[in-house]
């Protein structure tokens, strides 16, 4: 049986353009990008064009790039790093969304500050106004993510960054379901933006950390001078290549592949949703193109992703990151949905090899897997 | 001019055997480890098993071994971490070494504890004396190197580890630049082990911490419940698997290849102090087979890593981390040197590939340098 792989958004394949590119630096241009010689002069060289290339897509300075481990990392640093600081003038709050990843609610909650958790409606999206009521002069740090990595639900971003910063906080926004709608604009209004190389058919291992120029944050890996003194460790320069390499060709294509990827999408939800079996898609209209996020009525665990597995459908439960938990989905309670609703639910994510036939097949598989269920549990 | 990387002790490149082993990794078996469907169980099984041949290799459970984005991450979490638990049990101090790699002492002067540093012998060792005299009821962490990375001087390990353990302190040694001597002897006494893969022919972006089983330490990089629920992030499985065979062709080759380059070291360590340039050893006879720290009498500046630069013989002036600082290394001046000695001394380190022809010729290239140098100097 052909598999089909519908979680996009868990992780994509480097594409081999990408791979084709980083090749050079693992074995031949190998250097230490901060020695002193020519070994490492020719991988400083380029780390730079990377960091160039990357800022110039971000819209950004090169030097307001700092190149991390990946998204999770860029996360809690930038929740640590701004409360750090934060203290230091006085601000010991921190306000955030209840639907972050898992990254900046696990930072947030550990790093000692006071905690406002904005709420979202049935749609999956943070009401600014809401924003509006909790800011106070002790906020440190406002960190509410560009798009939602479950629901694909699409945050008002701009309005949030501006109230944050007109209340004197940091602004930071996870933007790594966010590269769809383009990094510049997120760079543009926050002071903080991360972003991760392995959602965008760039190599894992890497993500960045956008930090607006003369924004103070503290450190979270600490060593030598790399990054500017602000991020220690031996720079992973082929895993820098390829992301630089993989945001480009993502970003140059994204309008077209938003496009495409929105009408597959639409194939899908319809096909599923006309055949009778009751799905539901969770959340409202303003989603990232290729992701959807949905359940059917009379199923009320998790036997709806176990039994597409089997049938070569690879799609999840929500964040790949929190599979390895029971609970069900936070992003999901905090919809509204019930816990058996919320247990149930399906996230299908599209991208770039994902065909037409693909999401036909699919569609008809999902449809299958949820009839034997709902006619298994009626014969019981 | 051909150019001749003594620089080992930097990075090494990646050997192709184990680019050959990380390429399927990339775009074929590219899930996501954490994922519940095919992709991620093909991704999570590689991932088990890198684990596993590298827990091997330390002589651990493969429970122990936690991945992370390389050795500064590692040594940065080993501190926080275990000061992070060692102040619930009231103990707030940590002994650390004035050697230490800029990864370790930064993490350690950040994160609140009291700290007392251990000094060195001229021989760049530490006395197990001054730990035994230093300890308390108060000590958290005991983290020293196994063996200084910019002279190769090996650290009295076991007694060290005898000692902190002895006295109730979790024991933590950075053995980065100690895998020639086998992992598993480290593994063995410590509770913490740090080690990267770009230092023994593997990627750049991974590295470990051994955790012995038992041992609580506080989180560093927080997220999903990767890596058994301690470190964030979506684990870099190309990166991991590259790490595993490159340990495990590293460990196979150590004792002949210390061997080999025991014999490379000393035939350019001959030539350069036979010369009667006035070249002079720092450190003592205890030392890593391919690293020798030197300088010579009448050069006070960093002058001579430049004409080696310009001569295509690629060394350094200690820890490439460092290499933006215009200080002079921290670990020479521990050991007695002046400040000009220091700044006018020059790490060469050497591997796999570097061959008897290579050490010959950059020992000539080496006193020619210093020859034009100091006369240059005399007609000034």
């Amino acid at each position: 049986m052909r598999r089909i792989y519908l979680d996009y958004a868990a992780t994509t394949p480097v594409s081999p353009e990408v791979l084709r590119d980083m090749l050079p630096y693992f074995s031949e241009t190998f250097g230490n990008a901060d020695s002193p010689h020519s070994f490492g002069r020719d991988a400083a060289d380029a780390l730079d064009r990377a960091r160039r290339r990357i800022a110039e897509i971000a819209g950004a300075r090169h030097t307001e790039i700092y190149f991390t481990s990946g998204g999770t990392e860029a996360n809690n640093w930038a929740v640590k790093g701004a409360f750090k600081e934060g203290v230091k003038r006085g601000r010991n709050r921190i306000i955030t969304s209840v639907i972050e990843h898992s990254s900046v609610l696990s930072a947030v909650s550990s790093c000692g500050a006071a905690v406002t958790y904005l709420p979202v409606g049935a749609d999956g999206t943070v009401d600014p106004e809401s924003l509006e009521l909790a800011m106070d002069g002790d906020v440190a740090l406002v960190s509410v993510m560009a798009v939602n990595n479950e629901t694909g639900a699409v945050q008002p971003t701009e309005r949030l960054a501006e109230i944050a910063r007109r209340g004197g906080a940091l602004f930071h926004t996870d933007a790594v379901q966010a590269a769809c709608f383009g990094i510049s604009r997120y760079a543009a209004v926050s002071d903080l933006v991360t972003l991760s190389a392995h959602k965008l058919y760039g190599p894992k291992g890497i993500g960045m950390l956008y930090v607006r120029r003369g924004t103070r944050i503290g450190k979270l890996i600490e060593g030598g001078e790399q990054e500017r003194d602000m991020r220690g460790g031996t720079v992973n320069v082929p895993a820098a290549v390829g992301f630089a390499s993989a945001l480009s060709a993502y970003d140059a294509a994204r309008e077209e592949e938003n496009e495409r990827l929105r009408a597959l999408r639409d194939i899908f939800v319809s096909r599923v949703l006309g055949s009778g079996i009751g799905a539901v898609v969770n959340g409202g209209e303003r989603s990232a193109p290729g992701i959807v996020n949905l359940r059917v009525r009379g199923i009320d665990d998790d036997s709806l992703l176990h039994m597409l597995d089997l049938e070569g459908v690879a799609c999840s439960a929500g964040a790949a990151c929190s599979s390895g938990s029971a609970e069900p989905s936070h992003v999901l309670l905090a919809m509204g949905l019930t816990e058996s609703e919320a247990r149930s639910s399906v996230r299908v994510s599209m991208g770039r090899s994902t065909t037409e036939s693909d999401v036909s097949e699919a569609a008809e598989r999902f449809v299958r897997a949820a009839e034997r269920i709902i006619s298994g549990r009626k014969k019981q």
